[in-house]
């Protein structure tokens, strides 16, 4: 029998090995034996979490681990695990829509800031009956002295408030400090982002979800499509990727409107302008880095330019016209070009729907530049279905010639799609956070990213639109990743920072450079977990 | 651009033609084209599927296609596609456990029928409050007149109810017929059924939702462990199966005690009687189906003795020898042996923790018959972990030789795990609706079954423990397959039928005759869904 069960343990131990020479993470994993530095911070990560898996995973009562992001955020926040993961050097976002990256306290404290040139106005008025049932829909605008209205802003708190109208949100916000009123700004903020009753109880479609999620980005850009409020949104924007140990950011930009608000509030803000302000805000963020002496840990910022896949083959082609200018401008900055909008949505394309277009554009760039300057870089696949128009996109995305994935929920029930990531080196921009509150899954236990990550196929974290997530920048994404899975470690989430310089869209000079400070930003993290490791009981 | 166009085209055909090789029904599919009746049969049924879906999903404000079961199981019932579904002859049930097979309306009218000799007790009394607030718990027992208690049953719906003490469940089921006790039947009801509310909303960790599942066996068994009960309850699961299109089944059978009680109420039967009981429960089900001219569409049932995870390497052996000893007196019954309950439990076992019994098992038999007769057909992989001893189950369920693997949720992890089952032809039964209930997914769209499917991994479906979770004996989790994926066809949903008679355990003799009859009734299917086709709109 003893022989029996050597042999039996001899095969076992065969076999795992055998499975995990498939894995991302499998050179790593050998490489951490050979670092005692680094061995020793996996060790301890391992140790914290385990430590943590059984004296408060598994002793709660109402929650466990791999339970739902909104719901246990606020128990996340308070670990150790956490704090350790919220001090990693990320690497790059990939995926990332810039007008929803920014937390929504931040954009509060912009919008303030303006609040003077800022009107609101209301589909109800802001009683505290209408509050409580969440009757009302408001809406922002940037407007100067000469049309700002008349009526006072108090009027809006009474029935007789006649709705529709707008008024100065400065004087709201004052009215809204007074104790009666204190759930006025919870109230308006609720309208940016989903909760935890929205995603996970009351909007139990995609339909539902996807409806409230559109309507928070209305709220939005009602405050950020004005030029002060644009320039230090990206300022911010900048400063809470390097808090979150996020460097080089890939940004998905859309500006779904022809003109923005400059800082008169008069509509004249060309696309080119936004761009124009989008580096003010940048060299803004890098003053204060500079100052506070920590430049060399932002990286770089650039730009994948986005047009709805809501829009007409026209308007799409003018959206590839107008990125072409913008590029031969800013050539460094234009990484790609991408249509974003729910991939699912019966008014929505498919880039099948789009084709012609779509190799048009590859088309004209060839003829005039002799190669393909700005790639596309497709959401492909956020679905649920199998073999669905839209769980086709990924064919359409991989045939295009897509660099990477965004998203590539459904991947993994495509198993020459699979392949052909792995040997064309096509990272997923996964993005677990984003897929839980939109209803794809149910929490990272059901995420096919583990799937991806066992099958060898190249992926990146990211968080999609963190401010309506009620998210941050990345760290959650790395925390839920590490937490949940026991093949997931230190080494594991490196070579998802790592993939996502090595994915980007920079140039080979740009991304050796990034890579090389990536790298020693990676070393000093490790020191630091010994140093942390040591103290640690 | 037409000739770029006309490319693309080519090339994105050969990649779906490529990737489509891969699926497990390709060649079925090859199959129907040549089949005029055939083709028909599947065309019309995606023809209702699609209709319904404009019709009914998409129309549908609080519900959609892929929504959980327990909130649309009404609304499917009444669709033609389910109709269809229901009417397939679905070959063999390969995964159920037999205490929870039957439908709870069924196990009712038995338990009426001999109400006199049952018993019940209270956790509390059955007052209007305490069912209000489900705050009483109760159990069954057998019991002869001698036992009967002299307390009236009315008792219980007071507050003077000693709680704990055994009632006549006649009695009580009396007094629930009157129009002011009408909810104690159903509030007894939900105690051996999870509802909508607890698997979505209230009982959401793992713990609180098996815990609840749990309880239901054990009020379930307090009537089932009945000599009259357990006869009529198997003849009743034979002949719910044929109802629902199942032919054959595979119960896995669990005598949890070494007693149960004899048609006296004497606690004195020991497992071998409970087979006779099981035997004479098939014949009576057999007798019904020979009067109503249908035994031809039962095929037969066998068993997957089964003990408890839970008990010690000595306990096991036991069972095993029980086992061995039912089956050398039953060689054609018993087809395997299992281990079940929860697997993630912390007081369960993985399969390693038992190796040396369970590889001693297999010696046993090798020395005995030369052969092994009674394989492995383990529960493995029911997690949604990543790594973890559970998910690790399945290596050593590969190892250990399981015939096929229970529930095998985490298998789509594996890569070489997946290979080994295509390989060895170990088949995976998959349990959508359970695993959806006990809250694994969300719904169908993130079951892992599609991703198995196109990887080309051999798969069935089956229900595991329908009762009690309001399902039928197979017909929704075809209904939920088809209806939510694109890429399964009446063609698909017949290599998961014929999959549960190629992968069940019968004899080759056995099984080439299931497989004629099976091949019969689908001729017979094909040609009603040709009536039923040219009828419908």
């Amino acid at each position: 029998m003893e022989k029996l069960m050597n042999k039996y343990s001899e095969r076992r131990e065969e076999l795992l090995g055998f499975e995990n020479k498939f894995k991302l993470d499998y050179s790593e994993q050998d490489n951490i034996k050979f670092h005692p530095d680094y061995s020793f911070a996996v060790e301890f990560v391992d140790r914290v979490r385990c430590y943590e898996w059984y004296n408060l995973w598994f002793k709660a009562q109402h929650t466990e681990v791999g339970a739902p992001f909104l719901d246990t955020k606020n128990i996340i926040a308070k670990t150790k695990l956490f704090e350790l993961i919220k001090k990693m050097p990320k690497g790059g976002l990939l995926h990332a829509h810039t007008d929803a990256s920014v937390p929504l306290g931040d954009v509060f404290k912009i919008a303030h800031k303006y609040g003077a040139f800022i009107q609101i106005k209301s589909t109800h008025p802001l009683t505290q009956h209408n509050i409580h049932f969440g009757l009302a829909k408001i809406s922002f605008r940037p407007a100067n002295q000469d049309k700002l209205p008349s009526i006072d802003a108090s009027v809006m708190l009474t029935e007789s408030y006649e709705t529709g109208t707008w008024c100065n949100y400065n004087q709201l916000a004052q009215l809204a400090q007074h104790p009666d009123n204190n759930n006025i700004i919870p109230f308006i903020e609720k309208q940016m982002l989903i909760t935890a009753e929205e995603s996970y109880i009351t909007h139990n479609t995609m339909g539902k979800i996807w409806s409230k999620f559109g309507s928070c980005f209305g709220v939005l850009s009602g405050l950020i499509a004005f030029e002060p409020i644009w320039e230090e949104y990206i300022k911010r924007l900048v400063l809470r990727c390097v808090e979150d140990g996020v460097g080089y950011v890939e940004t998905r930009l859309l500006l779904i409107n022809e003109l923005s608000y400059d800082v008169n509030c008069n509509l004249r803000l060309t696309r080119r302008d936004s761009i124009l302000i989008f580096l003010r805000g940048v060299e803004s963020a890098k003053d204060v880095l500079r100052e506070e002496g920590r430049l060399d840990k932002f990286y770089g910022i650039n730009i994948i330019y986005c047009t709805l896949r809501f829009v007409s083959e026209d308007e799409l082609w003018n959206a590839m016209l107008t990125c072409l200018d913008i590029y031969k401008e800013f050539p460094t900055l234009i990484k790609g070009f991408d249509l974003v909008g729910h991939e699912e949505s019966p008014s929505g394309h498919t880039l099948n729907d789009y084709l012609e277009t779509l190799l048009r554009f590859q088309q004209k760039q060839i003829e005039e530049f002799g190669d393909i300057k700005i790639p596309y870089v497709f959401h492909a696949g956020e679905t649920l279905h199998d073999g669905s128009i839209v769980d086709d996109n990924l064919y359409d995305a991989l045939l295009l010639g897509t660099r990477r994935i965004g998203h590539g929920y459904s991947l993994y029930k495509h198993p020459t799609l699979m392949q052909m990531c792995k040997e064309k080196g096509v990272c997923v921009e996964s993005c677990p956070i984003s897929n839980e509150v939109l209803r794809l899954t149910g929490g990272i236990g059901n995420h096919p990213i583990t799937c991806l990550i066992n099958h060898g196929v190249p992926v990146t974290l990211s968080s999609d639109d963190p401010a309506i997530f009620q998210n941050a920048i990345l760290s959650y994404d790395f925390y839920m990743l590490i937490n949940h899975s026991n093949k997931t470690n230190l080494g594991t989430l490196k070579v998802l920072a790592r993939n996502s310089i090595e994915y980007s869209l920079m140039d080979e000079e740009d991304k050796s450079r990034v890579k090389g400070k990536w790298e020693q930003d990676w070393e000093e993290y490790v020191r630091w977990l010994r140093r942390q490791g040591e103290e640690w009981k």
